[in-house]
């Protein structure tokens, strides 16, 4: 039987199974089914597929196509980058913010176990590194070829300045003549606050389609230059991420980008973040027991993203309080969601924040379809479990 | 707005958009869209959902859910066994047999380029591991920690005795006192021929959904014993494989599995594919300008599996049969679809094949769709081309 009028391919014989089977459920992506690698029909159209989609996501994120590579996520963009530093000659000291998410943070242990150097960026009280704690960083660290800086913390919401953290990074690199390699995680930022990866100049940078609204198992990962990755076997991506390439994800990622991360959208979606933030912040602090993390954060702060808030109800433990929460009907939670099972909380201790206090910590964050009524439901729940606290 | 509504789960208010967002697609899995490591309802639905996979997926294996871990392919779960050596004390020689899949050998590749010791266990003409070879490689490698031989070969349908194997290195570690991990990737082979995870004790085994007729993204990988993986960042699948998990991604690995992979259902399949390919077989040798890889492949023989066919036309390049059978209508393939860019053809090569003749190579995968009269056609088809090249 013609087993291809079955994906809407009529009079072609598919015979190359151990490529990649037919999708046995439409929604797998029939259209493009094929193993892009395969020579034939069916798999130059999943390479059309794949490149139409890579051009797609290079448009809206205003970078080339050959720069961007698809990879599992957000987590395996960063350890790409990371992991590559095992094979470079002269690596020279790694360097990443102290509120890095963990896929950063974790990995860098992971390369100092195996025997590099690395070192830590700390930040202020308010979760955001310094133009002069970067500087001195540099200073005290002469060797350095890798800083890790994410544009927006996964816990607090902090928004970095990444364009000046860079510009310190080559201003410093101009003088010891070593090139240092700047990463951003943007996982929180893209779709969310402006972001511009040229103007900024970032030698690399992650960004996962689930926190955009699409599926999990897709991400993307941006490289100024190509650099060889510890991960081999295909060719596939340029030799950055082998494996046989998820078309479908591809697809999604990009109609993701192109409806949540164009610069008007995110324009007019972190304003009206930002509005419906500001009142909700005015409400929170006329309850005595909420405070802020950090304590200084107000409705009008620029220096966070109007997308997350960490807050924290005083003598009630972060785990209590989302718990009754949810008993009400409510999704919060406390910090990263990568790192929920612990009790502690690293981002926080950077930031200076007592023990006690962090472990009141919760996380409120917002999306595209929260409306100010959502967070007046919020506000009367926490008032509700304040009650009988 | 009670968000929820839009997914099903009325009286809910979502806000934890940071962990993940709502999925903007229906298909993207709203049922358990949460982010399983979320303490919250939606969080908890997702672990729920993920856990659910893993107990069906493990039911169809016959192994404990416990010793499955979900990843986002074939590929990321061998690299993540191989990678683990990097970490491990006393690491000991790490063997591959020189015929697997690149994801695999390359890799193997990259641990040598770091400093382990890595060697190769040679194949027969027919592609396969003899009880001999791997009794002589052992004993030539006193200090072997790890040995790698996939269960069927991706380009010739070569089908390891994976038991006896396993046995032979077991018995060998009972001589030497050192135990030994023996990996097999199974992505050719689960689906297609009998397996029993348990029966032939291997250490760790890799599975891919998307050769199963599933979607590109996830994976799983079989860990006998819970190890320390190069890769961390969340604590999620038990620290093996960090990254929010594909909830999507597994409950269809799961349906697969049950679908394709139970052991009826393969015995059933195997037989029809080894009755079709026996008469594919039969009426190839007819053919004076066909000639099979190996040589002496017959449409009988057990030692390989009854999807794979790695054959060859005298003096016409593989890449110019199957471009010409592709504008026939026919999607064939030369070797590994992971290394189709290639010229060269390292299996062959470690089958004794001579370049000459593996150039011609040319790769006839069947699946469960496929049909006899697919077969007649394609028979067709090489007769055309046949006639005028």
């Amino acid at each position: 039987m013609i087993l291809l009028m079955k994906v809407n391919v009529p009079s072609r014989y598919y015979l190359d199974w151990a490529a990649t089977a037919i999708p046995d459920v439409s929604e797998h992506g029939r259209a493009a089914f094929g193993n892009p690698s395969s020579l034939h029909k069916e798999g130059r159209l999943a390479k059309e597929a794949l490149e139409d989609s890579r051009g797609r996501c290079a448009k809206v994120l205003g970078v080339a196509p050959e720069k961007l590579y698809f990879t599992s996520g957000g987590t395996e963009s960063n350890v790409l980058v990371l992991q590559s530093f095992l094979l470079r000659k002269g690596k020279g000291k790694v360097l990443y913010s102290s509120v890095e998410h963990p896929s950063v943070r974790e990995n860098c242990l992971v390369l100092q176990k195996l025997g590099l150097p690395v070192g830590i960026i700390g930040v202020e009280k308010d979760g955001r590194v310094s133009d002069e704690t970067l500087t001195n960083t540099l200073e005290k660290n002469p060797g350095t070829r890798f800083a890790a800086v994410m544009a927006v913390n996964n816990e607090t919401g902090s928004l970095m300045d990444i364009k000046t953290l860079v510009s310190i990074v080559r201003l410093n690199q101009s003088k010891t003549g070593l090139p240092v390699h700047f990463h951003s995680d943007l996982v929180q930022a893209i779709g969310k606050v402006p972001v511009d990866i040229n103007l900024w100049d970032l030698d690399s940078a992650s960004i996962s389609a689930h926190k955009l609204g699409g599926p999990r198992g897709i991400g993307l990962l941006y490289l100024k230059k190509h650099m060889e990755t510890l991960l081999t076997g295909g060719k596939q991506e340029s030799g950055i991420r082998p494996g046989t390439e998820n078309v479908q994800g591809a697809l999604i990622m990009a109609e993701q980008l192109e409806r949540r991360a164009n610069p008007e959208t995110v324009m007019k979606e972190e304003e009206a973040a930002r509005l419906r933030f500001k009142c909700f912040i005015e409400k929170l602090k006329q309850i005595k027991r909420c405070a802020f993390i950090p304590e200084d954060r107000n409705e009008d702060d620029p220096h966070f993203s109007p997308w997350i808030l960490q807050l924290r109800f005083r003598d009630i433990p972060g785990a209590v309080m989302i718990r009754a929460l949810d008993d009400l009907g409510f999704a919060v939670s406390t910090g990263s969601a990568c790192s929920s099972a612990s009790v502690q909380r690293p981002v926080l201790a950077a930031m200076g924040v007592a023990q006690s206090a962090s472990l009141e910590g919760i996380r409120i964050s917002q999306g595209w379809s929260t409306e100010t009524s959502d967070f007046d439901a919020v506000l009367s729940g926490i008032e509700k479990v304040l009650s009988f606290l």
